[in-house]
């Protein structure tokens, strides 16, 4: 659901059709957290074990309270056409953050969670024995830490970004005001084609926003 | 160390200086994390532990390796005079992704290295009747994801970026092309001052950086 609108053939998507696909998506694995939430409880109270005591149920409860408040501002703000641009364009910045950290957060929760599963499950011979099932563990751990690494390479890259479209100020001279660019509705984005006076040619304009955040890069170099 | 750069009081010293501090701060920072591991595995051995066994000494060992390489590189690279700035310019972006991610990933196991602690050495009562110390070492915890997220945030934010000096390729009508904009070099940054004719309003750069940074949000809203 993250890199969604990373992906080259979502870009010949309408915009409204991508932002399904990534609601949907999310809207899935909020179903699976829920579900899977449930099960933890169920277990814990069938064996006695006491719920909510660990870091690894804390920070993922966070997680999955973060989540839903996520998914729900989303819902309301980017998918509903009821938002005006300019807070959209406000929120925008704080939703892809968070959408980040929190997948961050899970991953973390999720090695927790491996810990002490491990530590709990093997007595004989203790996970200290390094037995073949904490191998294996530890390595589903490690694909977890490569998987998520990978994943937010993909999400912050400037060039895999979804190239604008309607949006003609990166193409206008520096310094002149942006006035009446930002009249982008959520709702009637299958309409895009028939505006073609607008449209500029997407491919130029990822690889003028590349060269810009490569500016800006630099900067720091 | 992560966050020198977006730091206001920083931007008025010299880009030089800056790579100092970061350097400097990361090189103490490299130091203690070899003390610590000197330190585990002698913990380790005295007890009669046995070491590297556990997924967070795995992803542990791993950020360390990748932290010394990333400080390695950023010294070879960035602050010897050497590199050419093309070089700069390719690796920049993997330097600043690498450095956010073993940031993460430290987080990360620093969370598994708490939860096994907890589970080690509270007996009697036990980490699962939540004893005081429990609670306490839990909220350490909360603590550290949010110091995380907090640090991601501060380096993430394009208009926390250091404004952009000599470098006019932002300010030229798009379309323009970038030859000769590149001259940037490592070592004589002391003489900024110098090269008015070069030198634009960092302030109307930063400004511009951010317009544009928000456009490309625009483009997936």
């Amino acid at each position: 659901a993250l890199i969604v609108y990373r992906l080259p053939w979502t870009w010949k998507c309408s915009k409204l059709l991508m932002k399904f696909i990534h609601a949907g998506l999310n809207t899935i694995a909020m179903i699976l957290a829920i579900v899977s939430m449930v099960a933890v409880f169920e277990y814990h109270n069938a064996r006695n074990i006491p719920n909510m005591y660990s870091l690894h149920s804390w920070i993922g409860l966070t997680a999955v309270i973060f989540y839903s408040l996520q998914l729900f501002l989303g819902f309301a703000v980017f998918l509903l056409p009821f938002a005006p641009v300019p807070l959209r364009a406000a929120l925008m910045p704080i939703h892809v953050y968070s959408g980040l950290t929190i997948f961050a957060t899970v991953i973390a929760t999720a090695l927790m969670g491996i810990t002490e599963k491990l530590i709990f499950s093997l007595k004989n011979p203790a996970y200290s024995a390094l037995p073949p099932e904490a191998t294996f563990v530890n390595c589903l751990g490690l694909l977890l830490v490569i998987f998520g690494a990978l994943i937010l390479w993909m999400a912050s890259r400037p060039h895999w970004k979804r190239p604008l479209e309607e949006n003609t100020e990166v193409l206008r001279p520096i310094g002149g005001t942006p006035e009446g660019t930002e009249a982008e509705s959520t709702m009637t984005d299958g309409s895009n084609a028939e505006k073609s006076d607008l449209k500029i040619s997407s491919e130029a304009a990822r690889k003028q926003n590349l060269k810009l955040d490569e500016a800006c890069q630099r900067s720091t170099m």
